[in-house]
Protein backbone atom coordinates (compact mmCIF):
# COMPACT_ATOMS: atom_id res chain seq x y z
CA UNK A 1 0.00 0.00 0.00
CA UNK A 2 1.17 3.62 -1.17
CA UNK A 3 0.97 6.51 1.28
CA UNK A 4 0.65 9.83 -0.60
CA UNK A 5 0.21 13.06 1.28
CA UNK A 6 0.28 15.36 -1.78
CA UNK A 7 -1.84 16.09 -4.75
CA UNK A 8 0.91 14.92 -6.91
CA UNK A 9 2.16 11.74 -5.51
CA UNK A 10 -1.75 11.05 -5.43
CA UNK A 11 -2.54 11.58 -8.77
CA UNK A 12 1.50 9.82 -10.27
CA UNK A 13 -0.43 6.58 -8.44
CA UNK A 14 -3.41 6.74 -9.73
CA UNK A 15 -2.07 7.73 -13.58
CA UNK A 16 0.10 4.84 -12.84
CA UNK A 17 -2.77 2.78 -12.24
CA UNK A 18 -5.15 3.87 -15.29
CA UNK A 19 -2.07 3.33 -17.52
CA UNK A 20 -2.27 -0.31 -16.43
CA UNK A 21 -5.70 -0.15 -17.30
CA UNK A 22 -7.29 -0.64 -13.64
CA UNK A 23 -10.42 0.72 -12.67
CA UNK A 24 -10.86 2.87 -9.65
CA UNK A 25 -12.13 2.93 -6.52
CA UNK A 26 -12.54 5.58 -3.93
CA UNK A 27 -13.08 5.84 -0.38
CA UNK A 28 -13.50 9.29 1.00
CA UNK A 29 -13.07 9.36 4.38
CA UNK A 30 -11.83 11.81 7.84
CA UNK A 31 -10.61 8.85 9.22
CA UNK A 32 -10.78 7.61 12.41
CA UNK A 33 -11.80 4.95 10.73
CA UNK A 34 -14.52 1.71 11.76
CA UNK A 35 -16.08 -1.00 10.98
CA UNK A 36 -18.22 1.02 8.77
CA UNK A 37 -15.54 2.34 6.95
CA UNK A 38 -13.89 -1.12 6.33
CA UNK A 39 -17.39 -2.08 4.71
CA UNK A 40 -16.50 0.73 2.00
CA UNK A 41 -13.00 0.01 1.70
CA UNK A 42 -14.09 -3.74 1.42
CA UNK A 43 -16.62 -3.08 -1.60
CA UNK A 44 -14.61 -0.73 -3.38
CA UNK A 45 -12.37 -3.83 -3.45
CA UNK A 46 -14.49 -5.81 -4.62
CA UNK A 47 -15.72 -3.63 -7.34
CA UNK A 48 -12.44 -1.88 -8.44
CA UNK A 49 -8.89 -2.88 -9.37
CA UNK A 50 -7.01 0.09 -7.52
CA UNK A 51 -8.44 1.38 -4.18
CA UNK A 52 -7.41 5.02 -2.80
CA UNK A 53 -8.60 5.73 0.33
CA UNK A 54 -8.31 9.71 1.47
CA UNK A 55 -7.99 10.49 5.78
CA UNK A 56 -8.67 13.96 5.58
CA UNK A 57 -11.10 15.79 8.29
CA UNK A 58 -11.91 18.66 6.14
CA UNK A 59 -12.28 22.39 8.14
CA UNK A 60 -14.90 23.71 5.89
CA UNK A 61 -17.26 21.37 6.92
CA UNK A 62 -17.55 21.91 10.34
CA UNK A 63 -19.11 25.12 11.67
CA UNK A 64 -18.16 27.33 14.50
CA UNK A 65 -18.51 25.57 17.87
CA UNK A 66 -18.31 22.20 16.90
CA UNK A 67 -15.50 19.01 17.12
CA UNK A 68 -12.93 19.95 14.23
CA UNK A 69 -10.03 20.11 17.01
CA UNK A 70 -11.25 17.62 19.09
CA UNK A 71 -12.15 15.02 15.83
CA UNK A 72 -10.17 11.81 16.42
CA UNK A 73 -6.94 11.55 14.28
CA UNK A 74 -5.20 8.01 14.53
CA UNK A 75 -3.58 7.80 12.21
CA UNK A 76 -1.35 4.54 12.52
CA UNK A 77 -4.34 2.81 13.04
CA UNK A 78 -6.32 3.95 10.37
CA UNK A 79 -3.26 2.99 7.79
CA UNK A 80 -3.38 -0.41 9.33
CA UNK A 81 -6.75 -0.59 8.50
CA UNK A 82 -6.76 0.30 4.93
CA UNK A 83 -3.66 -2.45 4.59
CA UNK A 84 -5.56 -5.17 6.05
CA UNK A 85 -8.48 -4.47 4.36
CA UNK A 86 -6.77 -4.27 0.72
CA UNK A 87 -6.61 -0.46 -0.35
CA UNK A 88 -3.76 0.42 -2.68
CA UNK A 89 -3.08 3.51 -1.62
CA UNK A 90 -4.01 6.39 0.99
CA UNK A 91 -4.60 9.94 0.83
CA UNK A 92 -3.64 11.76 3.77
CA UNK A 93 -3.30 15.33 2.94
CA UNK A 94 -2.19 18.21 4.80
CA UNK A 95 -4.49 21.16 5.76
CA UNK A 96 -2.68 23.54 3.59
CA UNK A 97 -2.15 20.55 0.85
CA UNK A 98 -6.34 21.11 0.26
CA UNK A 99 -6.17 24.33 1.03
CA UNK A 100 -2.98 26.71 0.03
CA UNK A 101 -4.81 29.71 -0.05
CA UNK A 102 -8.19 31.05 1.42
CA UNK A 103 -10.82 29.24 -0.48
CA UNK A 104 -12.84 31.43 -2.78
CA UNK A 105 -14.89 28.81 -4.36
CA UNK A 106 -17.77 26.79 -2.98
CA UNK A 107 -20.08 23.90 -4.73
CA UNK A 108 -23.59 24.14 -2.85
CA UNK A 109 -26.43 22.13 -3.75
CA UNK A 110 -29.90 23.62 -2.91
CA UNK A 111 -32.94 22.18 -1.50
CA UNK A 112 -31.48 18.97 -0.89
CA UNK A 113 -29.03 20.09 1.63
CA UNK A 114 -31.77 22.68 3.31
CA UNK A 115 -33.98 20.37 5.66
CA UNK A 116 -33.01 17.69 8.15
CA UNK A 117 -29.23 18.44 9.60
CA UNK A 118 -29.03 21.43 6.62
CA UNK A 119 -31.33 23.55 9.32
CA UNK A 120 -28.94 22.82 12.53
CA UNK A 121 -25.56 22.69 10.62
CA UNK A 122 -25.42 26.07 8.21
CA UNK A 123 -22.67 25.85 5.90
CA UNK A 124 -22.19 21.92 6.70
CA UNK A 125 -23.47 20.10 3.41
CA UNK A 126 -21.84 23.22 1.08
CA UNK A 127 -18.19 22.25 3.15
CA UNK A 128 -19.17 18.78 1.89
CA UNK A 129 -20.03 19.09 -1.87
CA UNK A 130 -16.70 21.53 -2.17
CA UNK A 131 -14.11 19.20 -1.02
CA UNK A 132 -15.89 16.36 -2.94
CA UNK A 133 -15.31 17.82 -5.55
CA UNK A 134 -11.78 18.96 -4.85
CA UNK A 135 -11.22 15.00 -4.39
CA UNK A 136 -13.09 13.71 -6.93
CA UNK A 137 -10.71 15.97 -9.03
CA UNK A 138 -7.99 14.81 -7.58
CA UNK A 139 -8.41 11.23 -7.24
CA UNK A 140 -10.86 10.60 -10.27
CA UNK A 141 -12.16 7.80 -9.29
CA UNK A 142 -14.87 5.18 -11.94
CA UNK A 143 -16.51 4.64 -8.55
CA UNK A 144 -16.81 6.68 -5.07
CA UNK A 145 -18.20 4.52 -2.08
CA UNK A 146 -20.26 6.31 0.63
CA UNK A 147 -21.91 4.70 3.89
CA UNK A 148 -26.23 5.24 4.20
CA UNK A 149 -25.72 6.40 8.05
CA UNK A 150 -24.78 9.93 6.57
CA UNK A 151 -27.97 10.12 3.90
CA UNK A 152 -28.15 13.52 3.58
CA UNK A 153 -24.64 13.71 2.56
CA UNK A 154 -25.15 10.97 0.30
CA UNK A 155 -28.59 12.40 -1.36
CA UNK A 156 -26.37 15.91 -1.80
CA UNK A 157 -23.81 14.11 -3.47
CA UNK A 158 -25.77 11.97 -5.67
CA UNK A 159 -27.40 15.12 -6.80
CA UNK A 160 -24.15 17.12 -7.38
CA UNK A 161 -22.49 14.88 -9.33
CA UNK A 162 -25.89 14.45 -11.67
CA UNK A 163 -25.91 18.29 -12.00
CA UNK A 164 -22.44 19.02 -12.74
CA UNK A 165 -21.73 15.92 -15.24
CA UNK A 166 -18.92 14.93 -12.89
CA UNK A 167 -17.54 11.84 -14.54
CA UNK A 168 -17.66 8.97 -11.51
CA UNK A 169 -20.76 6.93 -9.92
CA UNK A 170 -21.47 7.08 -6.00
CA UNK A 171 -21.78 3.91 -4.47
CA UNK A 172 -23.89 3.84 -1.93
CA UNK A 173 -23.19 1.12 1.19
CA UNK A 174 -25.50 0.16 3.87
CA UNK A 175 -25.39 1.30 7.70
CA UNK A 176 -22.83 -1.25 9.92
CA UNK A 177 -24.66 -1.27 13.63
CA UNK A 178 -23.36 -2.41 16.70
CA UNK A 179 -25.11 -5.88 17.91
CA UNK A 180 -27.63 -3.36 20.01
CA UNK A 181 -28.35 -1.44 17.27
CA UNK A 182 -26.30 1.88 17.03
CA UNK A 183 -25.04 2.99 13.91
CA UNK A 184 -21.41 3.12 13.95
CA UNK A 185 -19.92 6.24 14.20
CA UNK A 186 -16.39 8.03 14.80
CA UNK A 187 -18.40 10.50 16.83
CA UNK A 188 -19.24 7.26 19.27
CA UNK A 189 -16.09 7.21 21.21
CA UNK A 190 -16.91 10.74 22.77
CA UNK A 191 -19.84 8.75 24.68
CA UNK A 192 -19.66 8.45 27.99
CA UNK A 193 -20.31 4.87 28.94
CA UNK A 194 -24.37 5.16 30.25
CA UNK A 195 -24.74 7.76 26.60
CA UNK A 196 -23.26 4.73 24.96
CA UNK A 197 -26.51 2.50 26.49
CA UNK A 198 -28.76 5.36 25.55
CA UNK A 199 -28.06 6.12 22.17
CA UNK A 200 -29.70 2.84 21.10
CA UNK A 201 -33.11 4.57 21.79
CA UNK A 202 -32.16 6.52 18.49
CA UNK A 203 -32.45 3.11 16.44
CA UNK A 204 -35.41 1.76 18.70
CA UNK A 205 -37.38 4.92 17.57
CA UNK A 206 -36.11 4.40 13.64
CA UNK A 207 -37.83 0.82 13.70
CA UNK A 208 -40.58 1.80 15.48
CA UNK A 209 -41.30 4.19 12.66
CA UNK A 210 -40.03 1.49 9.74
CA UNK A 211 -42.46 -1.42 12.01
CA UNK A 212 -45.80 1.51 11.30
CA UNK A 213 -45.09 2.19 7.74
CA UNK A 214 -44.24 -1.05 6.64
CA UNK A 215 -47.70 -1.76 8.68
CA UNK A 216 -49.37 0.50 6.36
CA UNK A 217 -49.42 4.11 8.19
CA UNK A 218 -49.11 6.79 5.88
CA UNK A 219 -49.92 9.51 8.16
CA UNK A 220 -46.39 11.59 9.02
CA UNK A 221 -47.57 13.37 12.13
CA UNK A 222 -48.51 9.69 13.65
CA UNK A 223 -45.03 8.24 12.64
CA UNK A 224 -43.58 11.07 14.10
CA UNK A 225 -45.84 10.80 17.07
CA UNK A 226 -44.80 7.55 17.98
CA UNK A 227 -40.88 7.91 17.56
CA UNK A 228 -41.12 10.90 20.03
CA UNK A 229 -42.69 8.37 22.18
CA UNK A 230 -39.54 6.06 21.91
CA UNK A 231 -37.51 9.24 22.04
CA UNK A 232 -38.56 10.49 25.37
CA UNK A 233 -37.56 7.34 26.70
CA UNK A 234 -34.36 8.71 27.57
CA UNK A 235 -34.61 12.45 28.77
CA UNK A 236 -31.04 13.12 28.03
CA UNK A 237 -31.45 13.38 24.90
CA UNK A 238 -31.76 16.34 22.94
CA UNK A 239 -33.78 15.59 20.01
CA UNK A 240 -33.44 17.71 16.46
CA UNK A 241 -35.37 16.08 14.47
CA UNK A 242 -37.23 12.96 14.00
CA UNK A 243 -38.43 13.23 10.55
CA UNK A 244 -39.61 11.04 7.24
CA UNK A 245 -38.56 12.48 3.89
CA UNK A 246 -38.39 11.58 0.35
CA UNK A 247 -35.52 9.78 0.24
CA UNK A 248 -34.09 11.48 -3.04
CA UNK A 249 -35.31 15.36 -2.71
CA UNK A 250 -35.28 14.79 1.41
CA UNK A 251 -38.34 17.14 1.45
CA UNK A 252 -40.15 16.61 4.62
CA UNK A 253 -43.62 14.76 3.67
CA UNK A 254 -46.87 14.80 5.29
CA UNK A 255 -47.61 11.57 3.81
CA UNK A 256 -45.23 8.37 3.49
CA UNK A 257 -44.86 7.73 0.12
CA UNK A 258 -42.43 6.11 -2.61
CA UNK A 259 -39.10 5.48 -0.98
CA UNK A 260 -39.08 7.49 2.59
CA UNK A 261 -35.95 8.38 4.45
CA UNK A 262 -36.26 7.72 8.49
CA UNK A 263 -33.95 10.28 9.93
CA UNK A 264 -33.39 11.27 13.46
CA UNK A 265 -30.74 13.21 14.75
CA UNK A 266 -30.16 14.30 18.50
CA UNK A 267 -27.35 15.46 21.23
CA UNK A 268 -26.18 13.09 23.89
CA UNK A 269 -24.39 15.72 26.13
CA UNK A 270 -21.72 17.19 24.00
CA UNK A 271 -22.05 14.21 21.11
CA UNK A 272 -24.10 14.58 17.98
CA UNK A 273 -26.11 11.93 16.46
CA UNK A 274 -27.91 10.76 13.34
CA UNK A 275 -29.32 7.68 12.29
CA UNK A 276 -31.80 6.66 9.51
CA UNK A 277 -33.53 3.64 7.87
CA UNK A 278 -34.60 3.92 4.40
CA UNK A 279 -38.77 1.97 4.02
CA UNK A 280 -39.83 1.63 0.52
CA UNK A 281 -43.31 2.30 1.12
CA UNK A 282 -44.02 1.02 -2.83
CA UNK A 283 -47.36 3.10 -3.63
CA UNK A 284 -46.47 6.11 -5.84
CA UNK B 1 -14.87 16.78 -37.76
CA UNK B 2 -17.28 15.07 -35.84
CA UNK B 3 -20.77 16.49 -34.61
CA UNK B 4 -21.92 15.80 -30.74
CA UNK B 5 -25.57 16.68 -29.42
CA UNK B 6 -24.98 14.40 -26.46
CA UNK B 7 -22.73 14.03 -23.02
CA UNK B 8 -22.60 10.19 -24.04
CA UNK B 9 -21.58 10.58 -27.87
CA UNK B 10 -18.80 13.61 -27.08
CA UNK B 11 -17.27 11.31 -23.97
CA UNK B 12 -16.98 8.22 -26.59
CA UNK B 13 -15.20 10.58 -29.11
CA UNK B 14 -13.18 11.86 -26.26
CA UNK B 15 -12.41 8.33 -25.03
CA UNK B 16 -10.96 7.02 -28.32
CA UNK B 17 -9.23 10.32 -28.67
CA UNK B 18 -7.52 9.41 -24.73
CA UNK B 19 -6.77 5.86 -25.82
CA UNK B 20 -4.66 6.64 -28.61
CA UNK B 21 -2.87 8.55 -26.55
CA UNK B 22 -3.44 12.33 -27.98
CA UNK B 23 -3.93 15.26 -26.05
CA UNK B 24 -6.97 17.07 -25.96
CA UNK B 25 -7.70 20.52 -25.81
CA UNK B 26 -10.99 22.55 -25.33
CA UNK B 27 -13.08 25.49 -26.53
CA UNK B 28 -15.49 26.51 -24.77
CA UNK B 29 -17.99 28.85 -26.54
CA UNK B 30 -21.61 29.95 -27.14
CA UNK B 31 -21.04 29.99 -30.82
CA UNK B 32 -21.68 32.98 -32.96
CA UNK B 33 -17.93 32.35 -33.47
CA UNK B 34 -15.84 35.08 -34.79
CA UNK B 35 -11.91 35.60 -35.57
CA UNK B 36 -11.84 36.00 -31.40
CA UNK B 37 -12.79 32.60 -31.11
CA UNK B 38 -11.13 31.52 -34.00
CA UNK B 39 -7.63 32.32 -32.35
CA UNK B 40 -8.76 30.28 -29.41
CA UNK B 41 -9.75 26.92 -32.14
CA UNK B 42 -5.97 27.78 -33.36
CA UNK B 43 -4.39 28.33 -30.71
CA UNK B 44 -5.90 24.98 -29.39
CA UNK B 45 -4.63 23.05 -33.03
CA UNK B 46 -1.25 23.87 -32.14
CA UNK B 47 -0.85 22.81 -28.52
CA UNK B 48 -3.22 19.68 -28.17
CA UNK B 49 -3.77 16.49 -30.71
CA UNK B 50 -7.56 16.55 -30.05
CA UNK B 51 -9.91 19.61 -30.04
CA UNK B 52 -12.99 20.32 -29.37
CA UNK B 53 -15.44 23.00 -29.45
CA UNK B 54 -18.27 23.61 -27.46
CA UNK B 55 -21.25 25.36 -28.83
CA UNK B 56 -23.81 25.89 -25.96
CA UNK B 57 -26.03 29.08 -25.24
CA UNK B 58 -26.06 28.57 -21.68
CA UNK B 59 -29.26 30.17 -19.96
CA UNK B 60 -27.99 30.21 -16.60
CA UNK B 61 -25.39 32.87 -17.08
CA UNK B 62 -28.37 35.59 -18.36
CA UNK B 63 -29.88 37.56 -15.93
CA UNK B 64 -33.96 38.23 -16.41
CA UNK B 65 -34.80 40.63 -18.95
CA UNK B 66 -31.19 40.07 -20.65
CA UNK B 67 -30.26 38.96 -23.99
CA UNK B 68 -30.64 34.93 -23.98
CA UNK B 69 -33.68 34.51 -26.78
CA UNK B 70 -32.06 36.90 -29.06
CA UNK B 71 -28.38 35.78 -28.53
CA UNK B 72 -27.40 34.53 -32.06
CA UNK B 73 -27.09 31.14 -32.93
CA UNK B 74 -25.76 30.60 -36.76
CA UNK B 75 -25.46 26.99 -36.28
CA UNK B 76 -24.15 25.93 -39.84
CA UNK B 77 -21.91 29.46 -40.05
CA UNK B 78 -20.19 28.38 -36.48
CA UNK B 79 -20.22 24.27 -37.93
CA UNK B 80 -18.26 25.41 -41.29
CA UNK B 81 -15.40 27.88 -38.88
CA UNK B 82 -14.74 24.47 -36.54
CA UNK B 83 -14.22 22.43 -39.38
CA UNK B 84 -12.31 24.83 -41.29
CA UNK B 85 -9.89 25.63 -38.63
CA UNK B 86 -9.11 22.36 -37.67
CA UNK B 87 -11.74 21.33 -34.98
CA UNK B 88 -11.77 17.40 -34.38
CA UNK B 89 -14.81 17.30 -32.37
CA UNK B 90 -18.11 20.26 -32.08
CA UNK B 91 -20.24 19.79 -29.07
CA UNK B 92 -23.16 21.32 -29.39
CA UNK B 93 -26.01 20.04 -27.12
CA UNK B 94 -29.54 20.91 -26.52
CA UNK B 95 -30.47 22.61 -23.31
CA UNK B 96 -32.29 19.76 -22.02
CA UNK B 97 -29.09 17.87 -22.36
CA UNK B 98 -27.36 20.49 -19.98
CA UNK B 99 -30.04 20.63 -17.62
CA UNK B 100 -31.67 17.40 -17.93
CA UNK B 101 -33.57 18.93 -14.64
CA UNK B 102 -34.28 21.91 -12.04
CA UNK B 103 -30.18 22.48 -11.78
CA UNK B 104 -29.78 22.71 -7.68
CA UNK B 105 -26.16 22.40 -7.83
CA UNK B 106 -24.35 25.81 -8.24
CA UNK B 107 -20.50 26.99 -8.22
CA UNK B 108 -19.68 30.21 -7.16
CA UNK B 109 -16.44 32.14 -6.71
CA UNK B 110 -16.47 34.63 -4.15
CA UNK B 111 -14.68 38.20 -4.34
CA UNK B 112 -13.83 37.48 -7.78
CA UNK B 113 -17.14 37.40 -9.09
CA UNK B 114 -18.42 40.56 -7.19
CA UNK B 115 -16.61 43.66 -8.23
CA UNK B 116 -16.79 45.28 -12.01
CA UNK B 117 -19.40 42.90 -14.28
CA UNK B 118 -20.44 41.18 -11.07
CA UNK B 119 -22.09 44.83 -9.67
CA UNK B 120 -23.82 44.84 -13.25
CA UNK B 121 -25.32 41.28 -13.59
CA UNK B 122 -25.73 39.24 -10.60
CA UNK B 123 -25.32 35.52 -11.16
CA UNK B 124 -24.01 35.82 -14.32
CA UNK B 125 -20.39 34.33 -12.83
CA UNK B 126 -22.30 31.36 -11.10
CA UNK B 127 -23.59 30.46 -14.43
CA UNK B 128 -20.23 30.93 -15.88
CA UNK B 129 -18.71 28.56 -13.22
CA UNK B 130 -21.41 25.69 -13.29
CA UNK B 131 -21.43 25.77 -16.69
CA UNK B 132 -18.00 25.62 -17.39
CA UNK B 133 -17.66 23.01 -14.23
CA UNK B 134 -20.15 20.28 -16.43
CA UNK B 135 -18.32 21.10 -19.20
CA UNK B 136 -14.40 20.24 -17.86
CA UNK B 137 -16.49 17.46 -16.60
CA UNK B 138 -18.05 16.06 -19.97
CA UNK B 139 -15.23 16.95 -22.17
CA UNK B 140 -11.99 16.18 -19.52
CA UNK B 141 -10.15 18.14 -21.47
CA UNK B 142 -6.52 19.12 -20.55
CA UNK B 143 -6.12 22.74 -21.73
CA UNK B 144 -9.31 24.71 -22.03
CA UNK B 145 -8.93 27.95 -23.86
CA UNK B 146 -10.20 31.58 -22.91
CA UNK B 147 -9.77 35.09 -24.47
CA UNK B 148 -8.65 37.77 -22.62
CA UNK B 149 -11.60 39.95 -23.74
CA UNK B 150 -13.52 38.27 -21.26
CA UNK B 151 -10.93 39.60 -18.29
CA UNK B 152 -13.00 38.59 -15.49
CA UNK B 153 -14.74 35.15 -16.74
CA UNK B 154 -10.96 34.78 -16.79
CA UNK B 155 -9.78 35.40 -13.38
CA UNK B 156 -13.25 33.44 -12.04
CA UNK B 157 -12.73 30.40 -14.08
CA UNK B 158 -8.66 30.51 -13.00
CA UNK B 159 -9.81 30.75 -9.88
CA UNK B 160 -12.36 28.03 -9.54
CA UNK B 161 -9.81 25.43 -11.18
CA UNK B 162 -7.69 26.14 -8.62
CA UNK B 163 -9.49 26.36 -5.71
CA UNK B 164 -11.28 23.05 -6.63
CA UNK B 165 -7.97 21.28 -7.98
CA UNK B 166 -9.60 20.57 -11.47
CA UNK B 167 -7.39 18.88 -13.86
CA UNK B 168 -6.74 21.17 -16.21
CA UNK B 169 -5.04 23.63 -17.55
CA UNK B 170 -6.54 27.09 -18.14
CA UNK B 171 -4.66 29.19 -21.65
CA UNK B 172 -5.74 33.13 -21.81
CA UNK B 173 -5.56 34.01 -25.63
CA UNK B 174 -5.08 37.76 -26.44
CA UNK B 175 -8.43 39.49 -27.37
CA UNK B 176 -8.69 39.93 -31.19
CA UNK B 177 -9.59 43.43 -32.37
CA UNK B 178 -10.90 44.93 -35.55
CA UNK B 179 -8.87 47.71 -37.21
CA UNK B 180 -9.94 50.30 -35.42
CA UNK B 181 -9.60 48.60 -31.94
CA UNK B 182 -13.08 47.77 -31.18
CA UNK B 183 -12.40 44.22 -29.74
CA UNK B 184 -14.41 41.37 -30.99
CA UNK B 185 -17.61 40.34 -29.45
CA UNK B 186 -20.83 37.96 -30.75
CA UNK B 187 -22.72 41.28 -29.56
CA UNK B 188 -21.59 43.38 -32.14
CA UNK B 189 -23.48 42.53 -34.73
CA UNK B 190 -26.79 43.87 -32.34
CA UNK B 191 -24.81 47.30 -33.25
CA UNK B 192 -26.47 50.56 -35.62
CA UNK B 193 -23.64 51.51 -37.73
CA UNK B 194 -23.88 54.88 -35.54
CA UNK B 195 -23.45 52.68 -32.79
CA UNK B 196 -20.66 50.83 -34.28
CA UNK B 197 -18.66 53.85 -34.95
CA UNK B 198 -18.99 54.89 -31.53
CA UNK B 199 -18.32 52.27 -29.94
CA UNK B 200 -14.65 52.58 -30.74
CA UNK B 201 -14.85 55.04 -27.70
CA UNK B 202 -14.12 52.05 -24.91
CA UNK B 203 -10.88 51.20 -26.73
CA UNK B 204 -9.68 54.06 -27.08
CA UNK B 205 -10.47 55.39 -23.49
CA UNK B 206 -8.41 52.05 -22.40
CA UNK B 207 -5.09 53.28 -24.43
CA UNK B 208 -5.81 56.58 -22.48
CA UNK B 209 -5.45 54.67 -19.41
CA UNK B 210 -2.31 52.01 -20.54
CA UNK B 211 -0.52 55.37 -22.08
CA UNK B 212 -0.81 57.41 -18.85
CA UNK B 213 0.08 53.82 -16.51
CA UNK B 214 3.32 53.43 -18.73
CA UNK B 215 4.25 57.09 -18.19
CA UNK B 216 4.39 56.34 -14.89
CA UNK B 217 1.08 57.63 -13.36
CA UNK B 218 -0.29 55.39 -10.15
CA UNK B 219 -3.33 57.45 -9.10
CA UNK B 220 -6.41 55.75 -9.95
CA UNK B 221 -8.51 58.33 -10.00
CA UNK B 222 -6.44 60.33 -12.02
CA UNK B 223 -6.45 57.36 -14.39
CA UNK B 224 -10.23 56.92 -14.17
CA UNK B 225 -10.92 60.58 -14.75
CA UNK B 226 -8.91 60.57 -18.01
CA UNK B 227 -10.72 57.58 -18.87
CA UNK B 228 -14.35 59.55 -18.19
CA UNK B 229 -12.90 62.35 -20.18
CA UNK B 230 -12.28 59.85 -23.04
CA UNK B 231 -15.59 57.92 -22.79
CA UNK B 232 -17.70 61.66 -22.18
CA UNK B 233 -16.44 62.33 -25.94
CA UNK B 234 -19.69 59.84 -26.73
CA UNK B 235 -22.64 60.85 -24.92
CA UNK B 236 -24.97 57.73 -25.75
CA UNK B 237 -22.51 55.66 -24.00
CA UNK B 238 -24.10 55.04 -20.68
CA UNK B 239 -20.97 53.86 -18.64
CA UNK B 240 -21.23 51.31 -16.11
CA UNK B 241 -17.69 50.83 -14.71
CA UNK B 242 -14.00 52.27 -16.06
CA UNK B 243 -11.89 50.69 -13.45
CA UNK B 244 -8.22 49.51 -12.49
CA UNK B 245 -8.24 46.34 -10.32
CA UNK B 246 -5.47 43.82 -9.61
CA UNK B 247 -5.55 41.92 -12.07
CA UNK B 248 -5.49 38.18 -10.97
CA UNK B 249 -7.84 39.49 -7.63
CA UNK B 250 -9.88 42.21 -9.69
CA UNK B 251 -10.11 43.77 -6.56
CA UNK B 252 -10.40 47.66 -7.51
CA UNK B 253 -7.04 49.53 -6.63
CA UNK B 254 -6.96 53.06 -5.48
CA UNK B 255 -2.62 52.96 -6.57
CA UNK B 256 -1.86 51.35 -9.98
CA UNK B 257 0.79 48.94 -8.71
CA UNK B 258 1.52 45.06 -10.02
CA UNK B 259 -0.09 43.41 -12.95
CA UNK B 260 -3.37 46.06 -13.17
CA UNK B 261 -6.32 45.39 -15.50
CA UNK B 262 -7.57 48.28 -17.08
CA UNK B 263 -11.56 47.43 -18.19
CA UNK B 264 -14.76 49.30 -19.10
CA UNK B 265 -18.21 48.44 -19.68
CA UNK B 266 -21.28 50.78 -21.03
CA UNK B 267 -24.28 50.51 -23.18
CA UNK B 268 -24.32 51.60 -26.34
CA UNK B 269 -28.70 51.44 -26.93
CA UNK B 270 -29.54 48.21 -25.93
CA UNK B 271 -26.25 46.60 -26.73
CA UNK B 272 -23.67 45.63 -23.73
CA UNK B 273 -20.08 46.35 -24.58
CA UNK B 274 -17.07 45.07 -22.17
CA UNK B 275 -13.56 45.85 -22.80
CA UNK B 276 -10.07 45.65 -21.29
CA UNK B 277 -6.20 45.86 -21.48
CA UNK B 278 -3.98 44.02 -18.71
CA UNK B 279 -0.51 46.55 -18.22
CA UNK B 280 2.01 45.16 -15.90
CA UNK B 281 3.56 47.75 -13.93
CA UNK B 282 6.01 45.95 -12.47
CA UNK B 283 6.80 47.53 -9.24
CA UNK B 284 5.79 45.92 -6.23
Amino acid sequence: MQIAATITEIRALVSQARKAGRTVGFVPTMGALHAGHVALIQAAVEQCDFVVVSLFVNPTQFGPGEDFEKYPRPLDQDLALCRAHGADAVFAPGRTEMYPRQNLTWVSVEKVSEPLCGRFRPGHFRGVATVCTKLFSIVGPDLAFFGQKDAQQVAVIQRMVADLNLPLEIVVCPTVREPDGLALSSRNQYLSPQERKEATVIYRALCRAAGLIRAGETDVAKITEQMHEVLRQVPALRIEYASVADAESLAELRQARGRVLVAVAGRLGSTRLIDNVVVDVGAH
